[in-house]
């Protein structure tokens, strides 16, 4: 078989961990049932470039119980788990293209390799696929009928082709959908982030100083957690809005450039480039520590930090020191890669479940609609998104109310008044 | 002078009130200077329909101050401030009609009187007057270039509106203003709900079973801030996105059915009617306190209420005394009315402060664009929105960062990758 | 009958409050019905410096339902609830002696009314009963059995007096019942320290630096509450042990010097004196609220603030502008007194439940067993201070475990280890 | 030399550990600078049972520093890091005993030979080492000066012990020390605790409800941890005073057995047996999880779990999965024992950096003092702990406010009143 793994001898292993996350995806787990029943997609070619979890064996094995011939490669060298990449591979019979720690050559020839398969669908983590097709592999783009897209990052990327009028195919942003932003983005990344700097570091929260660039979904949860955990936190912005926000939910809001001389420990999540650079760096406390919750490893400006040490050593298995020519001692966790996969386990699966559902739906979405949509990036449709909270409600046995036709009325009348 | 006030003699001490206020509306007092420096609304005749209140007051002084003939009448019989309401009468010249607990029909002659200024804009805050204008005043309507709307239950209304092909106007929707709903809402109604519990009833809200009913921005602000307070808070919702986001926020969520059995204290923030009826009284605890935060009062079904009860007498200022047929009482808390209106003073002046300066730039670009714009609801200009925003942060003297060239560039890219 | 209350009329108004308090005091209520059956107190003679409130109130029905002859005098000029006091004087005939903003003249002869009692027991918080006793008052001292004291501040003067050889009689610390100051100092005051600063107020605490003086009991419970209401609290403290704990629990810890500066909102609850003053109040911001809610209006220096100020008027009910030679404007609230008395209700009837039933029960103790109690400071009976919790859990609706015989076996041995 | 550790090749990596957890122990690096220059305990036979960990490699080298002759046996099978071991014995020159998951055997067998260096004063965590020396090696009973205790577990039989009379030398509780118990139980293990079941499971703790039995300073350290992650938290308790504060804090509080059917996660700390047994698990949820935080591994009845159980394995490092007769699963982390060192660090370096300084200067005032002190269980004195707190203090730069001589004065004076 057609597959590129570490060790093929790690699928028992991987195979439990997937089992594992499969009992906290009950929403994918009903859709994996209907799928099954009804095969929906049989015969459908899929190439998929998303982190190599064990959530994502998940959904593989929701799209190929739905009949699909599906692809999978890696949408970031540090995230894959070899020994479930080793259980898709041999017990989901699943072509998979990841190595952890694979470098950037491997890293594209892999995503080449997914692509052979002549997708006509593509899912995203981050948009290299989509980027890839679009330049590289362009004779491929004419099978596509659409794609999804997981992540803010890749979000952003597909929408400025789409302004300039290059994206080929119709994208449905899955980030996009409430039941995946408003959760995956803030619950998942803002635990998992304390949790990867947790494992990283093993130092106590309470009472740090803990500086948090970037006020979007995953930033406030960042915060949250931060500040559930005992920490100071301190927020940096651009956004005057989201700013302000901050400030009223209790956070210290300053430049960056204020808070590199007190923070203890840095997170950027930002989807931004060129968030802590030298100037950072030079005002930074001896031990300071700095990590990077963004999609890319670019919001660390890693080659200035280097250009300021004189020494540079492991200290622990994902904690770098960088010793200034002062001195100073400063900490980066995981490479300045997604800190919750690089040191932890990604989001757990129990939020990765409505992502995950919004991705198979999507699929499914998309084999039906595809060519009907416009070459732009969509919305996941409402209905799917209500159908997935009303499903993940159910699965934590919670019961909600229901309008009354008295208050379904009232809402659009509009002669009612004091 | 044209006015209708309580006692003028009030004045002074209204005045008192509008000064203190002011102390803490810095956006809206950056707008004054300007408005007064350049009468860019000199003969524009407006009637405003708003809370007779301090923050009110100053937003009246800034229209005035812009050049406007402007007349006000009160959106709420209760909220009224008599003293406020007299200072402006005396000292702004402003033709006032509002009167604190002042019956139906003098709330609906007050409307009135305020339309006969055959305005050119409104202001409403509940849909009021904008309704009377457009069912037995039509022919006032030739006149209106735009209106504003500055609540959640009156977009709901002139959405409607809308809908039906009846609105005959457009109106900025300043509720939907970041700067204001996300603010105001949370903020604002998250705290001075709970002081008008609090000074209703001086209970304490720690260990207490506190049921929010609605997890709007209003509800999710009462929410925080009774956990803030160490209440147990349960959450009611209908929508099952939010009711998700509220399970995972930490709180309790069920049906309100069953939370009448356990909560001490119930309020709804719905924007729709009979949250609270019959079968939820019969189910409450001996002691139970029920109030309202949404606009209307028509969220608790007072008259069940009553039927249901063999007694009733006032125990304290706003709080009624239901004594049930089987010795339970319930007590309820300000008629049922907006409670942070009713018996604590509606939003702090801070947050008001970005509403009306909203409200102050919305009046301004209707007077310019208003006859360019369709008969809709219509957001405010983002422009605006961000103004306000960094006008606030510079006076709470919070700086933040602006992106460099590279990370705008960086943003709009999307060839750069893993 | 002999009392001096401000206007007898008010008894009816005053009834209902008592009546409201009672509603939230379960465990007092108990005592109550216990009482009323025994009689233990018959003929005890008690006089009680307490502040006049609804709660004290029904403190005060249930010693004389146990037979005692009680007198009342208030503990705070400006906490006495006028009403309440007549409802005192009507309802329960009790000779009263308290009116809300006697001058320090008229407190100390109501003082002396109490003692003219010639009591058995005194009750006290704050100690200034047991002062005036021991100095002015000295032959009366061989009638006393024994006393309490309610608060923090009185503890100290007392044990001060015990260290010296000068307390004549057993005094017990209600205050040191874990029922009592585990609850009372921290939610009771927590509470209701943030209430009378938003009814004086209006402010939104949401964003603003709060700065609380004093990490005790009353301290943390007044952080917590400013915390969950969105503010960024900073703590000020000369015990190295409670700064380590606020800086643990999340808070900045600095000087008050630093904190002048930076403070919106300045919280005095340190039991100490000359807290804020000069150096302070010139540092501080343009518009900073200052109040107090230690027990004596000494922790503010307000001679020095009105030394600083070229003029001072009265802006709220519970607002003193004063505006210092440079045209900075301080406000100060309830002229230093405690905040929670001054401009709102105290501490809610549901916490003044236990501290009360500490008061019934030490009376009940002190009545059997003063007689053979050292002249000390003594603590509340730790079964009197279980079963108040019991009564407490129970009055709740909840229920907790207890111990197996297994269990309490093995807490008793040391032979079982790893 | 004499050791017992796994592998001594694994020093270098354990030399690493040891030197990051320096990093975060600046109070412990002030003594190891004070003894390595004053040499106070030159030649003094010391013998340690404590978890060998990184910090414990701190301590031990402060002792060694001191002029100590130490010896070191693991206080529990599960926690030692067996490169850390390794380090003491190969760059220590430490005789240490202390294998990852040894047998009981072992484990009393390493006891003996850490005995067998006839110690002058002993160090114990959990009081194995001390009882031993009580029951099988009493003839070196005459050589000890005193004892330390590290955890609330050891107090409690401690202090059974002396009741009983059986305890042959003094011992310092340093459990008891406002800076150990204060910080080390509630944000140490509060913090740890979450750690360890996140890295067991990886579950996603936002909206789960989480039930923990004991809310003593360990339990509440885990219960705030937990509402700071979003979880719903369920307290149990015996104790009424613990319950009702529980209550305040926004808890909801509740029997075990009642409990037992609403939790998805469950930790105990109650430092008792026998809290979560057979009626528990037969009312528990598919799919819950189980975990101890006390120090035995008696406080979860695993043989009646196991009795229920038709299956059992190892579905991920440190979870086993109990499949019950009736198809329910429940899964036991970390075999019982303490969950935050199994599957985590234990307590970061930076609370038990206040833990060892107060054992490295309980020893030293042992070994100046102990044969003055009575045969009980003692205080770390007062002085020790403040001065802890004031270094660790400055350590995070953190400066507070000292008393005025007039707020001194204040303090101890009684006759300034109202």
């Amino acid at each position: 078989m057609n597959y590129d793994v570490k060790d093929i001898k790690g699928a028992p292993q991987g195979r439990l961990k997937i089992e594992w996350a499969g009992r906290f995806m009950p929403v994918l787990n009903s859709i994996k049932k209907k799928f099954a029943r009804e095969k929906p997609l049989r015969g459908l070619r899929i190439s998929a470039c998303l982190h190599v979890t064990s959530e994502t064996g998940n959904l593989m094995e929701a799209l190929k119980l739905g009949g699909a011939e599906v692809r999978l490669t890696a949408s970031n060298p540090l995230s894959t788990q070899d020994d479930v990449a080793a259980a898709m591979a041999k017990y989901l019979q699943l072509p998979v293209f990841a190595i952890k720690g694979e470098d950037n050559a491997t890293y594209y020839r892999h995503i080449n390799k997914a692509l052979d398969h002549h997708p006509q669908i593509t899912l995203d983590d981050g948009a290299d696929l989509v980027s890839t097709l679009h330049s590289r592999r362009r004779p491929l783009l004419k099978n596509v009928l659409g794609g999804t897209e997981e992540t803010t990052t890749g979000v952003i990327r597909l929408r400025s082709m789409a302004a300039k009028g290059v994206l080929a195919y119709p994208i449905i942003a899955v980030n996009d959908a409430k039941t995946k932003h408003l959760f995956d983005n803030r619950y998942g990344t803002g635990q998992s982030t304390i949790d990867g700097i947790l494992r990283a570091t093993n130092i106590l929260l309470a009472g740090l100083h803990f500086v948090v660039a970037g006020y979007g979904w995953c930033g406030r949860g960042v915060a949250m957690r931060a500040k559930g955990a005992g920490a100071k936190v301190i927020i940096c912005e651009v956004d005057p809005l989201r700013a302000l926000e901050a400030v009223m939910d209790g956070f210290e809001v300053m430049p960056i450039e204020s808070a590199a001389s007190i923070g203890d420990v840095f997170v950027t999540v930002t989807g931004d480039k060129a968030v802590l650079t030298k100037k950072h760096f030079r005002r930074m406390k001896e031990g300071a520590i700095i990590a990077n919750s963004g999609h890319f490893n670019v919001e660390i400006d890693i080659a200035a930090l280097a250009s300021l040490a004189k020494r540079k050593r492991r200290v622990r298995e994902f904690v770098e020191e960088y010793e200034l020519r002062d001195g100073r001692k400063i900490f980066l966790l995981g490479e300045g890669r997604l800190i919750n996969l690089a040191a932890a386990e990604g989001h757990p699966a129990m939020v990765m479940d409505m992502s995950f559902a919004n991705q198979a739906l999507s699929v499914l979405y998309l084999s039906m609609k595809g060519q009907t949509l416009a070459k732009e990036v969509h919305g996941v449709p409402q209905k799917i998104d209500e159908q997935i909270a009303r499903l993940k409600l159910r699965s934590m046995g919670v019961r909600i109310d229901r309008l009354t036709a008295e208050q379904k009325h009232y809402l659009e009348a509009w002669e009612e008044g004091t």
